[in-house]
């Protein structure tokens, strides 16, 4: 047994029982988005996380120890996705990858926006000529220092 | 001569003269985001945009028409990017990749959220503790439809 | 179980009982690009539809259940597919795809044709020096917006 | 010399002019997708044609001499395009080619639909939600045949 | 189950009765180049041939009427063959591949030379220095046509 | 300098000229096949046979050197052609190249076909339903050894 | 004229000139491992370090200005190394990754070492059976924060 | 059974056992950067550490010996590794290859820093602004000699 | 049941029961490089050979009949090996292929030295510094004809 | 200037000149494989040795000074090599890694064969069914030891 193991039986189960992410995501009192990406096998659940979780989804003692343990991440099959949802922001990553580079080196100086300490929030913002997926990411700004 | 040479010019012009994107957008009156993909390539000017930049950066005649040409776009040279700053969006699709497609299906069913009806906002956001990069991302939802 | 799983299991049934994915449009009661698409694991099935093809193909409930969740799509083993029906229409798109790009920036400006408001048409057209394949795709034209 | 230097050539000449495909296509006299895969570096000109291009784009006598030598074909600087137009077509491969596949075998048997034997046709499809970029597609139908 | 599997079967069985292709072949009433690959699982039999094969290799109903679906093809693990009598041909595609490309087109102008309208002919070539594998290969000349 | 210097001055001149290697070979004495190949950089000639091309081409001194030279072989831009008429023969190793491996080995044992001990010979084969182009390959067989 | 150039025209300076990073790094007065990583164009100087290193290896002003703009990262030429040198240290990647992730994690829990608030020392350490190189690495634990 | 089987045997006997690689490491009696490597597969251990380590996983007899079996090296699943920690060790690599080539040679000569007669060790370095991972490695500087 | 399964089965039962490549080689009467490829998957045994090597690894008849087919060959899973003792001799190719390919041109002119007929030796080379591996490579030179 | 432009006048200066690269090692007084792989660009020279090159090739004192340098090594454009001489070194790692790999460890346990303190001799083996390429390798026995 591994963790992919577990991911899978919980994207099985939510299948099954017609749950839906942001229900889950209150029952363990979190963002739906850390909650799913852990869900989905990238993010490491603490012990009374991951038992909310084993009751959720039926898990046994050992896949709940699985939760807890830090899994291998990255959650793509292909260096280039091919599903059109996300291969959209690898699109965006192409296209606009040097203008975010120039427009944050240009506020912040050298340095980078953590993709570590870091946090996403996703909604819906209503629209006249049809609805929108409005994406709020904030990452902490780490500057490189000489030494 | 092509588009590519322009962007160089553009880039040697802004590094000489110590311009800031910021001020080159609002000259030309447009968002930060939109006109610096713009000078480095990635979208297409119309003819009094191009003259605006002309004029900031002693363009030619026959530069400020490329321009207006559609250019090709991609902006990193590989298909995983080697700069740690994008390489960190390139991390975010990867790491978040199946849970933004998770929560959009959730929330809008089958489709995508588009890169062209698009536009992005990024913000310094001051916080205790070291301030933070804060990007808002907006995009169209567009469902499969079946026919 | 997955929907990888499911599509396997409604190949071999089709190749076992006979069926033309003509007749499996028909019973669901839309095109036959559409249908199939989404029998290879490529759309999303709505209830009603879910339920007709797991009558046509014996699936139980926790398959037809899998036929309504958004897949992860692309439906080819590499990058450069190897199936030289396929691998045509790649090379289409290898030889064509700057003249395609340059075509419909004259007639439309910078965007692009979605892929997702889209449909497409296959059709027999007979021919005295051998019958061909005509394919008719529309999709919606989506302009890039400065912002 | 060789025949990407005129192809650059020809782009730069239509940049600096002003110049439509259409009405290149026009001068020459034959549909604007042969005309401009022709002068994207993708066909093979005859003498009188090479000439009429000749004259428009101030070629000289040997830059319409290689218009008449048939080219390495390939329009794309990578195996998986970057641009969002031309992506757009490689996802419809991607997502749609197990169907496509599918549903000429169907019709047609073992083979292929030629991209030799092939016409192209772009037009305008006025739609009240926006137009559409329709393209038509005809490949001669080829079998394999048992020996 | 799915035709890689009825390939294997037909592999191993071959090893296991100690056949040889041209008996099969003969079987068959057609190429040993054809039926070989048929065999491997690159061309479609139709249901004389199934019959034939499936008496032979102690195929079921169901493995027989996979024999009749055409297959997704590509008969390579890796894009360059790490085998060393198929690396010979794929050097052989890379040494001589633009000579070819120059001779066929001198010939014949612009086109290929099919791989679909096709055939292959492999036989032993006596020689005083050691034996010659002699390979004949016949395509249909196909020409780009203007439109 | 280097080899494909050469090489690419024989292909502009030949071009200029207006020259069909067909004749180019026979001016050297030798088959087209492999007079094409020296001349596109796969060869290595002699010094007798250079001044034939260096007098056909008017190559210099340093330049006929240089076709005296092993050249570093190999004709392709990428691993897997993009040009039509070469990927044809790509898709040929592809599909039938687990085909030619077993009739190979079924008739001479484990071994090779010969790259290098080897010769091709192009001709043009008239044929009712259109002409075809027939390839005569010739390899000698190399066998393992067991030691 | 950017970065790259500069950087190859210290480089070349540095070889003509028979200096040592190290005399380089004291002149600038920083470590030897940021200021060699910096003239290599991996990292940004301030405006008294350009001055400096303007001075050592007779920069022009405008070199001087473009050692004060972010670099694009990343110093190798192929995603894996073939320099023997740098591919060890990316062979100490691929061996002990897992190592490392796994060691990291027992001690600080899910998060990771920092590339950017980073520093290295590299020393020589004198050894009976030959002297040793010894890395020193230091870089902070991002930790992965629920949110 | 191969050594794989027994590495993942290994890791799912730790999760489920909640043990540590340091009190693994002291049970062995070395270093744990060693003895973690080799229970993830890198390294080969001899009869008396196999037995130890038989004893704390449960292996049975034929395991055990698979663990003084050389492995074939290398742990990550692809050659640019996607999970965060281990990406910036990549990183590294990648930023800063030149630098540690220019800085070592700088010292040694022409030559490497063995990644086999190598120790690494991993400490936690307590620092106000939050801790930071040190890592020490320490090769033997391996010269190239001519002959 | 295929070639790797036997290889598979050679390699545990060899692990199992603590038998040495050399003393499978004198069973055989062959050397020990070559056996030893053999048993990998990598040569084709006659029936003798596989018999002993039935009746050391103690494999069915089935079994033994695969070692006598010609396998697919190809030893390794990754173009650029991560083994790092394999490693360094795809490095030795890296560094040194361009000096193989001058000097074997310089002594023998245009051509190959052939890895068909070919044989390989390892030997132990004491030496007071530290014993080396001694490997004596001997292939058949194989001249490029002109024709 | 860089290495490589050295190398590339080296190499043009030997074809002009007709020089062995065997008598050039004789005028630097070392083996043939290693000044040829110095002069390809593989290895560094002292100044005595740089001396002796710059006054058979006319070097510059700048030229000559570069090849003191240490260079970054990797003598292939691409990771799989197209080159026939090269790839059958490449198929020989391929095919006999892995037994390559089984005869080290079974001689000398867990290590490596030193690709650094290597030598390599190359000489003409006479032989009645023609010559034979021997080739001698040398490595120093690296073991992997446990700390």
């Amino acid at each position: 047994m591994n963790r992919n193991d577990v991911t899978e039986k919980i994207i099985a189960a939510k299948v099954n029982q017609g749950l839906k992410w942001e229900d889950i995501a209150k029952a363990v009192g979190l963002s739906k988005e850390w909650v799913t990406a852990g869900c989905l096998g990238q993010m490491t659940f603490n012990a009374a996380q991951a038992a909310t979780l084993a009751g959720i989804f039926s898990l046994t003692e050992e896949e709940a120890r699985w939760l807890q343990v830090v899994p291998y991440k990255g959650s793509l099959p292909t260096a280039v996705p091919t599903d059109p949802l996300i291969y959209r922001w690898y699109e965006i990553v192409s296209v606009y990858g040097s203008t975010i580079k120039e427009l944050i080196h240009e506020e912040f100086g050298d340095g980078i926006m953590s993709a570590i300490d870091f946090s996403m929030d996703i909604q819906r913002e209503p629209h006249a000529n049809g609805d929108r997926v409005q994406v709020l990411l904030s990452g902490k700004f780490l500057p490189y220092k000489s030494y």
